[in-house]
């Protein structure tokens, strides 16, 4: 018995490689499709550019090495939330930058920016690590059938990540804040901005400028959490309020 | 400039170390406060027994190198959510489960149970194993500030976990479901249940007898969670309903 299994998570394609009615795979991908999935012409599967498009395809044919999908579908901005997340998250060790951007993803982050901070006492990350976090990132993407792949940034300044933000509505994880439920009643159109302190906490002073940025504090709760597992709390809650707004009125 | 830090995480005290007015810390413990911390007699600590007990204390003596500390306080239940979150999770690879507790104990979860389903494709979780993983939950029973320390299970069949469950308030992560807020409104005194499906999902035989034993299909969101993190999102929604409640009429 050889049946074979249909892929079920979209295959990655780039943008300027997606045509009218017809899409090409890179090498990898369509390594990966024929050989893993032993695709064959009629095949149907879907891939993503990264950049909202999401594309129902079936297999109609392999030149050099690389599948040719006919278009049968377009899906723009599938698995996405209504509005953006962003996420500043107070620069922590690799360990932990890495598990945000694993369940970020997958949550519906939109950018996630790791803010050297007074207590990071780490230099922000390089173009390297910045390339790893994308191909996690892409994977992640992949995996969640989501369909806008994340910004991802390490700002050496809180206050430059801040002040490089456009209008949204601010959210701190902060012990002395209030309740979520109350604070995130308020509708709205712009992204929401997450800010997460770094292992030890945001200073006085960086406390400070984002309350003064318009940042609202809010506690996640009684218990003490790390920045990585802070980070996944405060966005599922966001999550959560942007996928039941998306069945509301507005 | 010899400036000691004080300890910021309770120690862990065995219940049957705890008398009326002094506790007594294992050599394990006593070592790290003496040695790490550098604490001296009048160094004051904290000190949990994962059974809810939370102590003030302060060190008044070493006996055979072990620390006796005085107990100034007593917070029973300190960061303790006011009603237990239990989680059924459908058991995945190793990693998946150590990334669950390891989340999970600081966002309050009182029980984690990794059942065995249809599309698990491996045994449930031996006893060493188990140990492995109360010990995670342990240190993050401390770094969180929690006490009362979860139980952790690996059932080997899904009616087994759930027929072994008190009445609870229950929940399922379902993509067919509906939004949290709605369902979440429902007060009550009782446990909050999680369940969450394996890599793969449930099956449908699964799903029915979940539904059937009165768990809410919920939604997570537009985009497909991982095992792992559909587990944190739900509990972290858990979470913030009761840490809001505790502050609301009843």
């Amino acid at each position: 018995m050889d049946k074979h299994r249909l892929p079920d998570t979209p295959f990655w394609v780039e943008p300027e490689s997606v045509g009218e009615d017809r899409l090409r795979l890179s090498s990898e991908e369509s390594h990966h499709l024929l050989h893993v999935f032993r695709a064959k012409e009629g095949t149907p599967f879907q891939a993503t550019d990264g950049g909202g498009g999401f594309f129902e395809c079936v297999l109609e044919s392999v030149e050099r090495r690389a599948v040719i999908g006919r278009i049968v579908s377009r899906h723009e901005g599938r698995g996405e939330l209504p509005r953006g997340i962003q996420l500043l998250v107070g620069l922590p060790d690799w360990q932990a930058v890495e598990a945000v951007v694993e369940h970020a993803v997958p949550l519906g982050a939109t950018s996630i920016d790791f803010v050297v901070c007074e207590r990071s006492g780490r230099e922000a990350l390089g173009p390297q690590r910045i390339e790893r976090l994308l191909r996690v990132a892409r994977s992640g993407l992949k995996q969640s059938r989501r369909s806008r792949l994340p910004d991802i940034a390490s700002s050496p300044r809180l206050v430059k990540a801040v002040d490089s933000l456009e209008e949204g509505e601010r959210y701190l994880a902060d012990a002395e804040g209030k309740p979520w439920e109350a604070a995130a009643s308020r509708g709205g159109q712009t992204p929401i901005q997450l800010a997460v302190g770094p292992p030890g906490g945001f200073s006085v002073e960086e406390r400070g400028l984002l309350l003064d940025r318009e940042f609202a504090a809010i506690s996640l709760g009684p218990s003490r959490l790390t920045t990585e597992t802070a980070a996944l709390a405060i966005l599922s809650l966001s999550r959560n309020a942007l996928a039941n707004r998306k069945l509301g009125p507005y």
